[in-house]
């Protein structure tokens, strides 16, 4: 059960409305990483989790990206609000203008409309909790963007609020997983094929003209890792003479 | 540049074709966590990298699920196939058989159409990893799902070859972030502000029939947290008499 | 700000799962008439609204919608249960059974994903007041289908409930709207042209072979209007000889 | 059976074509409450009704609207023809300059492409009859606004025209809703619950910063109205110390 | 401007109601290759076309396709009547059952919504026969389908009359097209550069276990072709060594 | 089997960064009818394929559609490359700028996310092949306007490659089409029914203020075809007395 209490979790003011930064705040409002999309991400894996403890963090968190929605949308709605009147004003976004009637909606600052299809639950608790990690990294360098292209010291103080509240969710949700204690790599009840998972498959290769090269790190060397030369190019070779031999086979055998 | 060589990186061997199955397999061909979503989300990241090494590893990976996708096509049009001529196995998924002809089409199993909303792109390299990771355990657990509803040994085989890969991919991003030294929890270039980082607001509270609790844990007590007690609850006692007191204050000043 | 309660607002008991009556309660869960639609469509009505009292109305309503979502959750979570383990419960829901785990998901019962494109927020307080009112009449009649199709008596009792206040939010919402003591048909601040919003264009004539025909009510005779005979027949038969005569010329000049 | 005569339903002047208002005028064309989604709405209601009086009504008014977008596309096509040539004039909506060669497009006034989620179709006829008027009301303060942004005359006078009709439409629905002699609040078969429908529940409480306040109307008070305090405070009073007592019992039992 | 006439064009007989069928006929309603797409597309075209001749027939053709969106959406119509009562029909299509109470709908057979995404238009005239002619192609093959997956007779006699219709509007487009005399492969005004447009990039190669080939016919030999063998091929092997000789460098200088 | 080199098939040079024309530029990117869709239409039309000559083919030119993707990609991201510090740059397209940090997105122009639903993929051979050779003259039209809205001489020479190269495969799939020797207007099995092929119905008739009339020509006259007066119109002079008479009657028997 939901209560609402008419107060904003954080004060907001704003000097000199500015259509266009009201524009782009609707990034968060009604866009892919913005606050409902986390609202809705959490309480429904929330709804759905078997494991009560967590199950109350997703809730809490869930609940506290609704009054951050409300924060965002007062926020929005300010600087939105010159559209009500000024042709100029609502060139900035005239769905918001003309349909709207000047207020937030729930759409992104290109004017399409909020889809689940932004959101990833699968319901399997420890992979979306990195679900959401990556979403609060996510949500915090759109902050970030946002303070970056303000001039509102109001504005830029409830941005600086929200954003750094999608931080403190981020270490909430490292916590839970690292709680789980599964193994590193570990997802799910079937093991991963041995030795196959240890093969990387160098699959683009050469160098180019703004600098793209083909490189080696911790992610294709040592660590176990089998580095496999690129799979087709051993096809390609083999359709010239004979079948492609070494390392390359073990891929597609 | 692309170059494709006709064999597919796994081979495939399909027993009796199951549409039905065919048609959840779609998940993997156009559904929010499969192989297009993951080519095109790892390729699209690698094209506008500025990072040369960890540019060479988005496409590598980007391009490996091509093939991956090459994969689960072949394996869906198999299963699919019946679709051509009986009725009955058109039922599973009208749209393949009387739009698509019975051929692997990019819809997920209940015909969604694939869309880029799916994608998680940024453009800050530390982020995009993270969502990597995540897509590839959603991944993981989307194959293992599939392997378990599946009965044709040879579809298993395969589906556990790309389902070890998804692991392998997870292992790179993984090391790919740690090797680049950020501190925990550092997103972007503003840091976020101090205490507000470490409180815990504990917005969903009580108990419910099915078990629900407010629960304590890592992620909100030890670490550095601060707990408060939920904000909108002081709001609502306040609205009773006084203003509510304490740390519910700093949440919404 | 919000505050959530581990009580449902209506308890909930469910006998013997049945998936897929769970898959056609997702049509409230994430449909186009559903909660979630409901919850937002009040919500953000009532963050941009300018009358203070009215705007109490939708946020109060706004808010319980959400609480009815959460029970639809609950009820679609404990209906779609089976699909974790059986093949055969999964054909009745693909998508929520391998991508979602089982798990109530923000999709209708064919699987679209919920899109903001189901509101219908115009920023004028009498039209949205008209639009909540269709809005509740839709709610009333598709949980009066699902009652109608369902055979579990813990599930018909929770379903009562939530078709029961959407009748409530209807009688509030129309109250509402006389309350603002508008004349009938005044919509806005430009006057319509005065005959021209009296004329009845007759644009669909004859005679079917399913009984269809042409008719005489109050949407057409009496009232003051004026029955103007098929504007574009009056071009046709204008194109045989001369331009067309009468009542037809008001319609297009 | 349809047939199209070559003369618009109402002639179109346009002065200088301003491609930005173009571009505004396309919410009418493809856009959410625009001509499109009302024609079809009103038709397929109309072809799906058993009431044949009614059913003239529908599909009387569905082909009026036809006729409509066929007035409001041709305003657009003429108001963007400078996008063929002219780079800025492209840059007001550059999918309608670079896509669609300058034409009138069936996109929102932000590219939206048109979408049937915009319809509202039950198949309860009084139902749909409610929605036809909320849709009336919509379209009418569109049309008042982009009046208002409007400096062509022969524009204005064309949107005028439409503004009224869609008055005289909504009077129409009325009759047609009223002519059917249901009671009021009064939808389906299956009766509420009798006291519950009679409640109100105040989910939102307190006092705001903008002036957001709790209110009493009509929609809450006298009118057989029971007041119920918010069932969720109830609960948190209970969390406290015992259970909540009194109303809110009544909520959630 | 537009006008309806209560008969079909073609008259509708149906024997037992096949809800399954219902549905899979909402491909031709509501689908990407249906009635209405054609409907639209044609009638947008026209609406945009300063070729008076061809507009004609755009207009002509476009308003046919209403005619046939009729006819399909009553055929449609009466397979789905079961839905209105029956819980196992209502499995056929839960969007149609609970939320359209059984009438036609704008969705495709997987509950898609219908979505201007599927027209392809322009503003080239050339360019828009083409893509009407392909449009009709496809609708010819979804009738074909839908015929071979019917049983009942006068389903199938109303589904030819459709189709057959489809074959002559594709005559009327390839008719018009020839009829604009314009040369092979001549679109809009830039000539493509002389050489490149004759070479044909071998950019698939080798052999596949399910007789996947590399093949030569008309499209890639003779017909002044110049076979450039994978470009892409030549940069590996040149990575191995020198830079790649001949052919290719022509392709990415 | 994918791999990809670090080289573009064609080299890219860009001047003075024009972001309003990188946000042009991603029509052919994410768009309708740009690299994406050529691609992915080509390519799954190849994966599903039973003819191997022409499965190469689609297979060749799928792939060289990706490397297209690359360009325009590297194009527009170059473009687009002022967003990530101005503000004033930002507002062509903030959503570049604020979610994806300036780099390239599968969206069009205005914001709207590619969606799979561009695709037309039947299954059926020459169909496709048609609607193959509809995409590639799309492709030109929209290559051309781009080069006519472009000032930066390296962008339009890499745009004046990619817009050859399309004519280049509209040649191949016509060439394809033609040598699989199917009779004219010959689609599928089912034949059309024979006298009702030829019949072209006038259902849009009359004179209009903007040049509109009634036209005959190739595609409706000559040829075999036997021209229908306006079906409709035959039945509303019925309604006016009898029935029609003369050849409407075949058409709506």
């Amino acid at each position: 059960m939901y209560h609402h209490v008419k107060r904003l979790m954080y004060t907001v003011n704003v000097g000199t409305p500015e259509p266009r930064f009201g524009n782009m705040l609707l990034e968060q409002f009604g866009g892919a990483n913005g606050e409902l999309a986390a609202a809705l991400q959490y309480s429904i894996q929330g709804l759905n989790c078997d494991d009560p403890d967590r199950q109350d963090l997703l809730m809490d968190i869930g609940t506290e990206e609704l009054s951050h929605l409300e924060i965002v949308g007062t926020l929005a709605r300010m600087h939105l609000k010159p559209m009500k009147k000024s042709a100029t004003a609502a060139e900035s976004d005239p769905l918001v203008a003309i349909a709207g009637g000047g207020g937030a909606t729930l759409c992104n600052s290109m004017g399409t409309p909020w889809t689940a299809d932004y959101l990833k639950i699968t319901g399997e608790l420890d992979v979306d909790l990195r679900s959401n990690i990556a979403a609060e990294a996510r949500a915090k360098i759109v902050y970030e963007r946002l303070i970056n292209f303000c001039d509102d010291p109001g504005t830029k103080d409830a941005l600086q609020f929200l954003m750094t509240r999608e931080i403190a969710h981020m270490k909430s949700f490292a916590f839970a997983l690292d709680s789980l204690g599964k193994k590193p790599f570990s997802i799910g009840q079937i093991p991963p094929t041995p030795e196959l998972v240890d093969q990387y498959f160098n699959d683009s290769t050469g160098v180019g003209d703004h600098g793209e090269r083909d490189a080696r790190g911790p992610w294709n060397s040592g660590n176990g890792w089998e580095f496999v030369e690129a799979p087709a190019f051993g096809e390609i070779r083999a359709g010239e003479g004979g079948r492609a031999e070494g390392k390359s086979r073990s891929a597609h055998r």
